[in-house]
């Protein structure tokens, strides 16, 4: 897809349907409990209403899209893992043996697999190949990412979750695996908000405390060499993207000018949707905010953004795992939409104020 | 059971199993993720262990025991809710109609419904009818039960509990309903801890908030009153609590006198859970909280205690809705430990820091 076709379907995405909100919201009310009493999934049920344009609305049908990619800048020793680690789990991935894997069999949720740029191959029919490159370039020496590749990687997304929602899927959910990928992650949202990188640069999967300083400085140096205008999300993933972060913010894009929900997981699909947003800000309606990462800053990342995730279990897994840990919470909150009675129904009386 | 039966079986109440507990966070970090990256759900599984006394702890077989009972301090105009909804709505649990039937059949849970003692009769077999009395005293004008009704009413937990235990239940939740028990929850909460009333009182379900300060005022009355030690959980059942809540205090007690895991629910079921931790400390270390109620004050018990619910989705919906609301995140946890590959397993490269 080129430059150009991507941002004119981006021109088109529209407002979710308010009027249907109003309904999905009247329904809840009618049921046998106090008003709001299920929270955060009642406006969960709401939004999936508003997005599908439905008073029925559903999540049946989802599939977790987990992208695999390399990163240059590990070459610095921002990560305690080496690169193959990123073959060897997806391995993992296909073979079962991943949290992903566990929970997406759990959840009833399709998992599929992108390699979208690894520095190390895996040969195995279940994996779906569509690598940019052998892994970014060092952001500390070089932009990770030209403008071409970056389209490139912005496009395997977009059509995967165009495949998807053509053939009936009415919620993805986005993953990753990527040695290296919070540095980018860092990166980028430093980028965008103009946060001290320090204050949003953490432990990652598992950096020793002293070796997050490091990290820090890599992002910093690697910001001051490309200066990439806050505001522009190509320019910034050029910068300091990466494959699998570019598919997400693909998959989002698609989401939105499609009418599907998107969840996002965690930290690095955060980032993913913050250049999402900044393609067009009515993306954030699409996107259903799993889990509060604790890794560093993301806390106050979601207060600058007024995003509120569904839960906080402390995880730090990626993969996807964050999104779909919480599927059965928004299935619990449907069945109660469908199947709870109504005051009328049940002859309970309503409260008296 | 007689107070002398019950205050001997808490004497015997054990620590949980600390080695094992060791074995199962080994387990846990062998697996092909990054250490304690699943967080919250990862200490849940440890905490089943060693409460347990098993590295495979299991919550395949469980019950919400609902307790419904009425509370005469509705009688000075503290709840949005007339007191026939009680019963309509234990009827409505009965029927499928109300969220705890939808979602412990969603979750897999059973359901047990007890009349603990309401003042209108629902005629139904499916109801185990236990009740103490036709609703509690009037706190503000009398001790809401005697002491022979408080230990009958921590009696029909810890029996009901024992018999679910005996019959190879691994997990119990604990819910209610009961027009007014906000009201109970809020003074019991401010006489443990001795928090101005003003601070942990809210609407409750749906209490208009202009009506909060005359419920914050009749809590004052009855605190003043009744004066109940604040060591004392037995003092503050009778001046203050309910058949319900004691109910639920009881089954707390038989899960750790014979070391069964209790999920508490929210608001009122936590207020139960600071009284059996009164009965005995090691109580908490059997305690699931499963659900950080958004009842004004809550936060503030749950640090003082060391709390740290699993979820917060901003329900307050009570019947034990937030206990079964989370077992799927429970259920998803377990399946992690149980499939996932280890780094052995699946060759996966391991850390190097």
């Amino acid at each position: 897809m080129t430059e150009q076709e991507l941002l004119r379907l981006v021109g088109t995405i529209g407002e979710i349907d308010a009027p249907i909100m109003n309904q999905v919201r009247e329904r809840w009310d009618s049921l046998t409990k106090p008003p709001h009493s299920l929270g955060k999934l009642e406006d969960v049920v709401v939004r999936l209403g508003g997005i599908q344009g439905s008073i029925e609305p559903s999540v049946s049908k989802r599939t977790v899209l987990c992208f695999a990619a390399d990163h240059g800048v590990v070459a610095e020793g921002v990560s305690p893992s080496q690169q193959v680690v990123t073959a060897e789990m997806v391995r993992n991935f296909l073979d079962g043996g991943a949290a992903i894997s566990v929970l997406s069999e759990c959840c009833s949720c399709d998992l599929k697999v992108f390699n979208a740029g690894m520095v190390h191959q895996v040969e195995d029919s279940r994996i779906i190949q569509n690598p940019v490159s052998s892994g970014t370039g060092n952001m500390m020496r070089e932009k990770a990412m030209t403008r071409d590749m970056t389209f490139q990687a912005l496009s395997i997304g977009y059509n995967a979750a165009v495949r998807e929602i053509d053939e009936g899927r009415n919620l993805l959910l986005c993953g990753e695996m990527g040695v290296g990928n919070t540095t980018s992650a860092s990166a980028i949202y430093a980028a965008v908000t103009g946060i001290d990188p320090a204050r949003i640069t953490g432990t990652g999967a598992g950096l020793p405390p002293a070796r997050v300083q490091h990290k820090v400085d890599v992002i910093r140096k690697a910001l001051a060499l490309h200066n990439p205008d806050p505001a522009d999300p190509v320019a910034i993933l050029c910068a300091v993207g990466g494959f699998e972060l570019a598919a997400m913010c693909g998959v989002m894009l698609a989401g939105a000018v499609k009418s599907c929900a998107v969840m996002v997981d965690g930290f690095i699909s955060g980032a993913s949707a913050l250049l999402a947003m900044l393609f067009h800000p009515r993306v954030k309606e699409y996107l259903i905010f799993s889990h509060q990462s604790g890794e560093e800053g993301y806390q106050e990342v979601c207060r600058h953004f007024a995003i509120d995730p569904l839960v906080n279990l402390n995880m730090c897994l990626g993969e996807g795992t964050g999104a779909v840990m919480v599927l059965p919470l928004i299935d619990n909150a449907l069945s109660c939409y469908y199947k709870m009675a109504t005051f009328a129904e049940a002859g309970v009386t309503e409260i008296d104020v």
